[in-house]
């Protein structure tokens, strides 16, 4: 069978799992639209056998990370509290027996106290940070993971220190699909002068002065009707931005459409940031937790 | 007939019409779940007409206000910029000729460039602070009127100076009903040393820092599942009033039960707060357009 091993990202609404070689490479990938509430019957077991197939012929060493490990999903696995090193979040993982697999573990989430003093939490986010450092070679940096639950992260001395959730991309789905914002909308544009408009307010007014505007700029033909998520996601997106730190650069990890908007923001409010792929953290984080389950 | 006459408040989601003597004082009212969206076929002429029904007998002398006078009513009603004096709203209100009326009268709405430097606008709301301006006696004064769309006003020198719109109880409706935050929640109560909790925090912080707040501390117990709606109340709603001028009281004009929750806020966040009635400043309001446009 030699050191081939999987590492699988089951989230709410997609599957996707990696084969992968002792050297950290992937030698197949495989993705499906079975998120962990399209598993009939919580029969997550059956669902990952029949997923992996032939595989599971090479290996039944398999890492999850993702909602799989969440109170809805297989397993809870705990959240660990930061500060924490990579080898606290393998040695809290959850290791689940199964007959036909030689391990299958859930890596642990991350909670800690945020700016704000509130708890936060995340949940498979911590495994792109920890394949950050090692792809940025970085003992310290900031980072942006853009999403649904958009994250600012700050990983300090070779440990994740710290995160706040920013909820974006949920406040720009509702705001699109329910409110009056989103009311009778055409077609949409990607105006980029639309865009750094909504930029620029968003930035430097607080969120729920200015929303309203997606409205009014629409009524007075300030904003064409086509370019007004243009405009919501500007000024989501400036707000998000007006809670970085100037001094750092900020690496961006993410899908790439999205980390491409956030880059072009971070460009436009005068930040440093750089892209890196969202699935090449992922796949160096769970090599971190291979290697390092394999030293133990 | 004598000197009575009508006022409607037609909304897109109610009716609402008052036979009215000379003095300004209701004889009557009456209510229906007939909003402008549920006009059929939009005949507006016969929906009026049979909600009024035999008040049409002592008067057809007919003032509206609210949503009626806006592009998906029955006519559209201009938007008076602002600064405007009660004479002016009346001057810009739209006369609509119906044969089985002597008078039927859409007042204008208004628009301001608010704090933010965007265009805004209210349609319904300059009739309840006409009428303030008279209840109070006051030439200057500021007010808020929460709901869907809440506006914080400004009076001055006899005139409806500016004011802001935020989507607080829209955002509220959104988070409830379509939001992770709203997700699977059991029966609430009205805790309010949550809905205080939540007052402070999103009075002290940025609106999209503090939001997932809700989540997590719902997730770690820190707030019992059945205050989460409070607590998230008290999260938009501190934040709003953060926006407010702390030297001045403000008067606060709505339903009771939400004039009351915001007068509960203002006086938990040390602001001067008085409540008047919503519906008392409507009828005032709609009175001086009468007693306006009989001195013609």
């Amino acid at each position: 069978m030699g050191n081939t091993w999987i590492a699988v990202d089951w989230g709410t609404t997609n599957f996707r799992a990696f084969l992968m070689n002792g050297d950290g490479a992937c030698i197949e990938e495989k993705s499906a639209e079975l998120g962990l509430l399209s598993v009939a019957d919580k029969r997550f077991d059956q669902a990952l056998k029949a997923q992996l197939g032939s595989w599971l012929n090479q290996t039944t060493n398999i890492y999850m990370a993702g909602m799989v490990g969440s109170k809805q999903g297989w397993i809870e696995a705990k959240y660990v509290s930061l500060p924490a090193t990579p080898e606290q979040f393998l040695q809290h993982s959850v290791a689940i027996q199964q007959g036909w697999a030689s391990s299958v573990k859930i890596v642990a989430g991350a909670t800690c106290i945020n700016a704000c003093g509130q708890p936060d939490v995340m949940r498979g986010e911590e495994v792109q940070l920890i394949g950050l450092s090692r792809i940025a070679n970085q003992n310290n940096f900031s980072a942006i993971l853009p999403g649904t639950h958009s994250k600012h992260a700050i990983w300090h001395q070779g440990k994740l220190e710290s995160f706040a959730t920013y909820m974006t991309g949920e406040l720009f789905s509702l705001l699109k699909k329910h409110s009056i914002l989103g009311l009778n909308l055409d077609q949409q544009s990607l105006s980029s002068q639309t865009f750094y408009l909504g930029l620029e307010l968003g930035y430097e007014q607080s969120l729920n002065s200015i929303l309203f505007s997606a409205r009014t700029n629409r009524l007075f033909e300030k904003i064409a009707e086509k370019d007004v998520l243009e405009y919501l996601s500007g000024l989501l997106i400036g707000n998000e931005l007006s809670h970085l730190n100037r001094e750092e650069k900020h690496y961006v990890i993410g899908s790439e459409s999205l980390s491409n908007k956030y880059a072009i923001a971070l460009d436009f409010l005068n930040y440093q940031g750089e892209i890196v792929s969202g699935q090449a953290c992922f796949l160096e984080g769970m090599y971190q937790f291979y290697r390092l389950d394999l030293d133990k």
